[in-house]
């Protein structure tokens, strides 16, 4: 799966059929079997992962990218995917846009504190990217500026695979009329009014610039070290099958062991036995 | 289960059989089957809640403070219970041993920032408690010191409940011999060794200490504002329902509804439509 939804170097995101299922054969059902199996791997790897840094000096951590456009899923992927984790080992950071404080500093400035620490998955839920997706889009920085933020990104996130995290970036992509057919079951379900922002509309109304702005962001970041994927999200549970089976990949790449004791096992049972 | 689990004026930890189930007459099966139930009510409500801080104005939020002698299941409870709830609303905070930074800062300086936010379920694993339990335990701090921190800690719940949040207070309370029994299960099994510390066999032999440490500290700071809770947990099942239902009775108490519509759901209807 993982190499089927690894970008390509001429990434078209018009060309990539959104209700694909890549490197799935079966449907729904199958695939919510297929979740609910990978969640129980899933808890344990990150147990691993946790354990590794709580006893064996492990400074390993996972750190998956989330960024999509509005409604393609994030949120269900953080509760879907994430939630069958411990939430001991999970770091979740949410970009939202910057405060005044935020803006007078480098775009990196309220990223590098949320970064996972070690034994940590951590999860944003949009990201760095923004500074080179909306901003492009909207014109809230000028092309200069934003031209230099890809190799700053390229260098930040190779600072981090250097420090020991592995850096899974996806984006969600949906088709626009799938778009619309979550943003109007919002404004008809009044428990849903809350995830509906008027603005929503204002950006889908750019979506033509997002995509642009998509591709070149992803191509100009792209690498072995911190590699981005597309996964179609227009059916659900694809999407949260394909995040969960990347993560999978990416925990089981590091090759986690249980640590050793860093005690004497027999003597610490002698002492315990005597209390 | 909520009022039998409410600390007594006259708190007497001796005296508590941690291995009784009170408020639940069903065994561990049946427990087993009342925390899933809770599990979907509890993460209904705990979208509601968020979803009235993103845009209702409702500024409340919960916090759980979850205090115990090691093994007692605190990471049970945050797996578990927590674990069946949306990551992005819930703010875990662990709090282990100070850092020298923390140390020369007041004991409240470190909790203040990792107090819940607008809309989110908080977590304390272990939280200032720490600073009148193992300070006295230990003599970390002297006596008039830590006499002085009951009242500030009374003073800085209160103004917690005042900004909004909703305070539960639970002791996890296991007898010795199931400490006992759940250390030695940690030295017999290799995927376990990473959760033990040979502190914790020091701390144990200081158990009598420990228990009167709680029985001042409940006694001094529970009030009808920020309660205390006396968790039997010799049983894991058990405990984990208990604390569930605590939490679900604090988020009933919030009489939480979802937020009405802040936009024109017709004209949004429209222009979305036109898109």
């Amino acid at each position: 799966m993982k190499e089927l939804l690894r970008v390509a170097a001429d990434l078209d995101l018009a060309g990539v059929d959104t209700s694909a299922t890549p490197g799935f054969v079966g449907g729904k059902e199958a695939g919510e079997v297929a979740l609910a199996d990978g969640a129980e791997e899933l808890a344990d790897l990150q147990e691993q992962l946790f354990a590794a840094s709580r006893t064996g000096g492990d400074t390993r951590s996972v750190l998956l990218v989330l960024q999509a456009m509005d409604t393609a899923g994030k949120g269900g992927i953080v509760k879907h995917v994430i939630g069958s984790v411990d939430p001991q080992g999970v770091a979740f950071a949410s970009f939202k846009a910057p405060t005044d404080e935020e803006k007078a500093h480098d775009f990196l400035w309220r990223i590098r504190p949320r970064v996972p620490g070690p034994g940590m998955i951590g999860v944003f839920d949009r990201s760095h990217y923004e500074d080179v997706l909306i901003h492009r889009v909207r014109g809230f920085s000028t092309p200069e500026v934003i031209e230099q933020r890809y190799p700053q990104i390229v260098d930040f996130e190779l600072e981090l695979v250097a420090a020991g995290t592995t850096i899974v970036k996806v984006m969600l992509h949906i088709s626009k009329q799938e778009q619309k057919n979550r943003l109007a079951e919002r404004l008809e379900r009044p428990d849903k009014y809350w995830k509906y922002n008027p603005g929503d509309v204002d950006e889908r109304q750019r979506w033509d610039a997002y995509m642009e702005a998509y591709e070149v962001a992803i191509a100009r970041t792209d690498s072995d070290e911190a590699p981005w994927y597309v996964v179609p999200a227009d059916r659900k549970w694809y999407a949260r099958l394909a995040v969960q089976q990347l993560l999978l990949d990416a925990l089981r790449g590091l090759d986690l062991q249980w640590p050793p004791a860093d005690f004497d096992v027999q003597a610490e049972q002698k002492r315990l036995a005597a209390t």
